[in-house]
């Protein structure tokens, strides 16, 4: 199996992108190809070490051009065609890689699968399906930001992709689905929340009805549906809360003998949770719904992200995530719900 | 001054609100009026040690009907007139008391001051206005969840009110607000943020352009401005993400001997801690646009709650905050600006 590797996404590239993939490939039986600069790779590949050459499970396909992190993104992925992210979607549609991995630009490397791969037939608008730690385990959340403005029909699509994926990857057997609103009664949500909680009743999945803000890191529900402008700031408003109140731990405990010395005794346990709380654990997040497996990393990423991602994509190609939805669709389809 | 105290709402109810209500008058020169059933008061204020009779700064008006917290809040305001809630409202709109707390069933207190004061002139949806502890002190949120569909000149007001608010209570000149959003630029986010944002920067308010959800917990923003459905979602997943962490630590902190020993040694930073995420500390939230002072505290107020809630509303009287709304709005309208 062959993931491409946007080498030159991410706010550390291509360094931790090379690094990430090489760790990648330790682990599991696999082949990257990593998709940028080609002397720039070189270089990085030659300073981790690597001797293995290019025609074994490393390999490189030249991209001259790179989107920036600013970059209008559906403007620069028209007019890059030779950026690296376009290419690393071209291996995909051409089969020659299995997934793609990127770090780089979120907008852009959406703009890249869409306009590369295409919609699975009978989706409207992919989604972003973002891992959230919690009490209990991880909930898939979804739209993470791929859309702003969705109407009832795409949030019931999220929910269908939402439970193929904890199906697949996450082996979860009919996964509970919730619905983000502001109360658990079903006359409780704003309109497109009231619209989509009708939908959601009638669709055969395993709908425990709505779920509001706290119940998220409790982990009440496997799948939590919203649309992309919620599910970007509830991701966002997550890490903040988190990373303010971690910052206030660390003060205590650095801040006086007492409070450095307390940190001695509980390095373990604070050290558990922060891994725990950490994006880079989770790899990256798929962009469902399009004809590939695409994963988007955070990019702050650094090596040990880049390498879940990775192994998160084998794994997602493995389970063949992109069959399942559109099988998922069809029977929905098929089943005469609307 | 007298404050009107629904001494039948909230879980606690009426012990944490009597009680609250007595600290409130300990502190301040001001008189409270307790709604509700007589009697329930009367016996709580005995407990409470109570001897100062019910003709001073104490006083009783009997309400014998409660709503409670999952009955329809529109239906219920509307049958129940005699209920404690409505009845306190009353007393505001008859100028027998200059303001409201309740800690009961947040939409019957909302519709309760909707149906009995009325919006101020020009107001199209009044909000609620929260705090929210911040790295940087507090900043107001708002609508918390009064309206779960807006339009973008709903949003507008909440600015205009939210800026009114910071002033004359907390004392900030010159209010910096934010409008929350998923991505900086002026170009991200949905319709309703997207036209918003176009009305924002031409309306002479002091205002800072997008917020993300990770500025929020960093105090980017004296105001935040967002439609109730995002800002009551904002608010649950704040209160839930520090809860769970917070669990988390205690866990660490009480799980070995280890840990009691760390937890002896940070307990003072720990307690600065947690008493700065502690909703009590605020009091509650105002319902800003109707024509009186309501205050809306958590279901789950103990008396320091009713206190600080009591005490908020009284400073809100003092400042004239409605009119200063009523002010702000006619100058807006007054100014040519739509």
């Amino acid at each position: 199996m062959k993931i491409a590797v946007d080498a030159m996404g991410g706010d550390y590239s291509p360094r931790e992108a090379v690094r990430g993939g090489l760790q990648a490939i330790e682990e599991k039986n696999l082949q990257i190809i990593f998709v940028g600069r080609e002397e720039a790779i070189k270089e990085e590949l030659a300073a981790a070490g690597y001797q293995g050459g290019l025609n074994g499970p490393v390999s490189i396909v030249d991209a001259s051009e790179v989107i920036a992190m600013d970059e209008h993104p559906a403007t620069a992925v028209r007019k890059k065609r030779n950026s690296s992210i376009v290419v690393a979607n071209r291996l995909v549609k051409e089969g020659e890689a299995g997934a793609v991995v990127s770090a780089g630009n979120t907008g852009a490397a959406m703009a890249a699968s869409l306009l590369t791969l295409g919609r699975i037939p009978g989706i409207a608008r992919p989604a972003i399906a973002i891992p959230m730690p919690t009490l209990r385990g991880v909930t898939i959340l979804l739209d993470a930001g791929a859309n702003a403005d969705c109407d009832p029909r795409d949030l019931l699509q999220f929910g269908l992709m939402g439970t193929v994926y904890a199906e697949a990857i996450m082996g979860i057997p009919s996964p509970r689905v919730g619905l983000l609103s502001i109360g658990e009664e079903e006359t409780k949500g704003n309109r497109l929340v009231l619209e989509s909680h009708e939908l959601f009743k009638k669709s055969g999945l395993n709908f425990t009805g709505n779920i509001e803000g706290q119940d998220l890191p409790r982990g009440l529900c496997d799948v939590a549906v919203c649309d992309g402008f919620v599910g970007n700031i509830v991701l966002k408003l997550t890490e903040g809360v988190a990373g303010v109140l971690l910052q206030r731990i660390k003060e205590i405990l650095t801040g006086s003998l007492l409070g450095k010395t307390a940190a001695l005794l509980i390095k373990k346990g604070l050290q558990d949770l922060r891994s725990q709380m950490d994006y880079a654990e989770y790899g990256g997040a798929p962009l469902l719904g399009v004809q590939g497996i695409t994963i988007i990393s955070h990019g702050r990423s650094k090596a040990k992200a880049f390498k879940n991602a990775v192994l998160f994509a084998a794994k997602a190609v493995e389970e063949d995530l992109v069959a399942k939805i559109r099988q998922a669709i069809e029977d929905y389809k098929g089943s005469g719900r609307k």
